[in-house]
């Protein structure tokens, strides 16, 4: 697993604290449905089944899971993460006293399927920039305690990350530079003057609305200029101005249905809030086989 | 806020500690934008301003983050959880150091914008079935770490919680009463059996899928029977099958065009899974006005 | 190990926690008798000893202390939970380096001693009892921290445990009845109100210590009635005016002497604090044999 | 509450989060009794009475845990720890909301209850022996995560503290004495040659439960000698031998009808493992008095 | 405090945590001499003092150890961190019970005297380059636990901060480069792919020791370039070499004697390990006045 | 490793947490230059290469991080710590995935390197003082979180240990007199009387700076006496007139070049703030070989 884990961007012992907490909150104080109905000599085979289209992500969160709840239990990962999927693919297999298996299901569940709706949803917004320049980056839109894993789901998808946290890269955006403007301080010289101050490899990004504001954000040499809110058209027209002399990202009013037109206007980046605050969960289930474990 | 923390189902310490995870997560080691843009002294007021219609949920976790920000920010609720908003509504109102507001900005709602979410979704199932006796609940399908913040969105939605966890009641599903069959154990011998020996405060739930596995679950004195994707009318068959003798409960297929059907049949209980799974976030931003704090 | 930390109503990894905090409160900085006095190299078994008659609890827990002493040593159960101990049982056998044994052993036997403590008190409730219907059941007066392991003992024993906590079932004592009372709302009708909104998986139990109240209570259907501080002809008086319309439970004045009488009245379950409370911890040594390990 | 939290061994902070990890371990999700029945407007006053006479140790610890469940009750303090109580004497008051005051009420009491009847039983002790130099001290016998505060409770009772843990202090006991033998390695030349090597504040203390191993012991230059298991004569004829060559302790048979006349032997200290592992606890109650708050 | 807590790149939260881990860490059990020895009752004032010549950093930490001590306390910062001391030199006064001042002493000082010592070193190293462009940048070669504070101390001094860790920026040294070598990529082309994948916010820096190892590096559109162990003559022809196309910092063999020629070579930084690896304490002591407290 | 970590003073499961929270503060959300420019399946073997002479400290630490990293890889002592080093000497080896040796690499050596600095240190003034009767001890002069393993630094570099914090024992320095004075208690009653009351396992040392504040101290009977910056004619008049009375230390001006006078002059101990606060790191490097792993 242990691949799995650096890929993830984090520690197999933040991975194993994720998945212990979150096993403890389903748990209580014991699985009684298990505990009272279930012989523990019973063993059982289950198989993770996609029942939707989509891709996968969080298999080694899932086997994480499982890890915590009974360490004799054996989990085969089928298909690695950022694998498509079709309806009936088997994802996974868990083997070994059903006692267990059923009692890390949910809590398994839970992850694989909220994490493959991320990577699921990522995968059709980069389906549909395809062929163009474009990367669909995710956003600081993520749930709270999650984000790490989200960002892998988006990776998983076929999407790249944007800034991880506030210290990760500067990003001024409407908000600060209206402060800015209420203090007085040409944008311009904020930049010269902040660059000089910063740890030298933080890069700065600006947030736009108009073309106009764009000649100066360039003077004050930011690394990436951020088109919120523009039409395929102004996008466009910003490229062309900006002209390589720094990276574009695109954001705001994207969906399935614009996301296209946004990326043959030729920006660099488009920013997808959605991948992360509203992706809805990939439906996932379980199947179990009872008899002897089958998995050596 | 003690209230508000109660209405949470958590300890002002339990919230202290979601809020400050989050915020450690999003911070890194601090907020260079504000640290190296923002000049110290400047001070502002912002609104959080619903952007579309929904109900919202989560404020006292807003509140709670940006108190771990900065305890000398003033955060005041305008509108009340379970709220009915519409586009503009401002739901509440934060004022101080502009440094302080930009830096818990995101984290204030990212938790805002999914709790509203959960409760937006539920409030439109609860419409949906007006009139009808059937009360929407939630599942134990929720976002690892937030389980006991998404169950109170759904409170706030105007719905009801099912089992916290695992240890809140007995739910024998399809695959337990499978692995029960396997073991040649009748269904209402193993369940007078087991509660014998279950603590006397915890309830007995039973799956089924069809209606002639009702009767023995009834001689095994169930408490509470879930009808799993069954049509309209073989729910109105169970309930008058059971006629009161046990709770009754419809899940599977359950979405905003199939909710109403389903609850004209007189199940007493509709759970969605959706409601915590798939969710999308309340589009909520926050408006700042920069000049002196405006909350006294 | 599994099964037994299953049984204990918590993960592999919480049982690790409890083991592993309570072993750095008595090692400080190191165990200097050991690390000054005892040469690395030597090797013991030792033998952990009942004293006294009783019933055994905890062996999971002392050999998980010992895993987080050194994971070398090997630790062997001889008499499960629940088996009934004469003066010189041995219980368990730990073999491996001396130091670590020394090491251990004070926190082992803490945890071992108090757990069997609990047990061995509920045996001789239980054994009292012993022929007619009534259960003896735990109350919430746990040591704090110890809950879980405690309520286990009390399984261990023979008991059955009533709640685990305030979020467990809803329990009306005198002083929610008195609340209620001030503020002039019938209990009848509360009980019928809050049971509309409370989760359906939750049963309600009202403590009365007249037989006038049961009436109402039977009215508002709660599901369990405390009858307090009853003798037990008024116990034997309620149970046949409740005539198992609900489950009844005794409470107050239970001791050994009293306890059968209690349940010659036909009640469901006897509540017992001093289960808990006050069970003084059973004598149980550990006896060395320097020399090779003798556990393969 | 500063001195009270240093008198008790710990910082503020030790003692909140002992007390907050109570307080969840009995919470659960919520108070679902209070919640749902007791109105929020409702506040009272209760009072903390003693129902058996004993002595009252832990009302910092009952006070954190109320502060913990909500900050705005009034916790007040009449009998400070330490104080010697009759049946019907109130050690402390609490006012303000009553749902808060009625979902704290049982962690405050089980911390009280229990810390009060270690309190209790040390002060018969230290009644038992008045009148002799014997100071009674507790052991490392304690309940697990709970040693300060039972240490604490000792003194509260007129007791005192032997080592804290394993590192405090060097106690050769007999399983160390006879691992010692083992390796050929005299006991005298042992304590020279540790005393060489040993951090120069630690002490070294040396059980025996022969007169004839005292002379090796004081040659080997021990601070303190343990007579385990010896009757008052074999104690007195220790302490003649000794004659202030080293501190005396005695231990073993120690209970409330023998602790005087091992006192009167002339030892120092007696050492008795019940303090902490079998003192029932103390039975404290709280009574309600519904209305507005009564503390300012 | 606020402020402080900002600049130290932590929360006010994370700064509490780091205060009473380590006062937790020196407390044990309590403070034997204050607790036994001082008067409760007893007050006075004390003095931080200089008795070096150095720079300060660290006050808002030892602030935060005296307000997890005794709340009671007053402390008051005399010096902002950043301040140039004389010996004699008040940087602070705290004042209020004499147990809490003497409990807490040890472990303010210790952030103290090891943070100042840090930021007097930076200072040194700063004044040597003076009037050059270079600026001085710190490692990661920092106290495990301590980064965050030993790079605030770093700016305090009037350095700057090089990456905070490993996913802060892409850094190639000797050992990565000889990695790729190993597998047969060219360098360039390696920096051209991996650019493409990673996230767009991250700058890439590349280790040389050699001057034919830039052009390379330039081509491959590195952001730094990191000139080691080079003397200041093949720094200057590094740099004219770069020409402004790429950020250039030297390392190795940098020290206070060195380092100004380093500077003089025209590079723009100028890494020391020192700074966090190496520097001496800076000698501060306390001196307390008895009396009644002075600060209001 | 497990004799390793009782060495070191602590669990195995408290120096896991000690390497995983160091680990984490470096790792952030992944080391990106390893993750993007190593493959993955290249291997390596690497040697930690001691670049001064020195005494090596900390290789359990080292493997610990290292186990935190990857379990996959081999780490192989070479010397154990204590052991005298010389430029070149290989002190330990570490094989496997390439990826994660350069992962754990700065990590693994800030701690080395630190904890080698304070033993390398403590073994020239250990050195120093050869042949004569005094002993280097440590002081509470730590750095915070890290004090039980620079503790262990001291013993490895053949110094003794001092207290471990404030509960190990009494130590009244001047500012504890001073109000001790302030209160009008003479010293020799004040110690006569705390003794009375302190635990039996607690030593009282006390610091004096003028030779005729001796003679009460010993009346008082404290175990140890430090005097506090005397010179070496001073100390030997003190150490004749405590004539073996008490243990005597000498504190304060102690450095290299003064060291051995002061050993001269008879004093039992000698307490060397410098080992922990200002000991510079010991140069240790982590040379490289790609290739298949060297450690079966």
């Amino acid at each position: 697993m242990v691949t799995t884990t650096e890929a993830l961007g984090m520690t197999l012992g933040q991975l194993q604290r994720i998945a212990a907490a979150a096993l403890e909150e389903d748990l209580g104080w014991g699985d009684l449905t298990s505990d009272y109905f279930i012989p523990p000599e019973l063993t059982a085979t289950a198989n993770f089944v996609s029942r939707k289209p989509g891709v996968v992500a969080g298999l080694a969160v899932a086997a994480a899971v499982y890890e915590a709840v009974d360490p004799t239990l054996r989990f085969q990962i089928l298909t690695p993460d950022g694998t498509t999927l079709q309806p009936g693919t088997v994802l996974a297999r868990i083997s070994g006293r059903a006692q267990s298996i059923l009692r890390g299901e949910r809590v398994a569940l839970n992850f694989l399927q909220r994490l493959s709706g991320t990577a699921s949803l990522t995968a059709r917004y980069v389906d549909a920039v395809g062929g163009t320049k474009a990367k669909i980056v995710d956003t600081r839109k993520t749930t709270p305690g999650l984000r790490d894993l989200e960002k892998y789901a988006v990776r998983a998808g076929g999407g790249f990350n944007h800034r991880r946290n506030l210290s990760d890269g500067v990003m001024l955006k409407d908000n600060h530079l209206t402060a800015l403007a209420t203090h007085g301080l040409s944008l311009k010289e904020a930049l010269l003057q902040a660059r000089t101050r910063l740890p030298h490899l933080v890069k700065i990004e600006v947030e736009v609305d108009r073309l106009d504001q764009i000649e100066e954000i360039l003077e004050g040499k930011a690394d990436v200029i951020l088109l919120d809110n523009m039409t395929p058209q102004e996008l466009g027209e910003a490229v062309r101005l900006i002209n390589g002399r720094a990276i574009t990202e695109a954001s705001g009013g994207v969906n399935l249905e614009s996301v296209r037109a946004i990326a043959e206007s030729g920006v660099d980046l488009i920013s997808v809030g959605a991948l992360t605050h509203s992706a809805p969960a990939l439906d996932i289930g379980l199947d179990f086989i009872f008899g002897p474990p089958n998995i050596a």
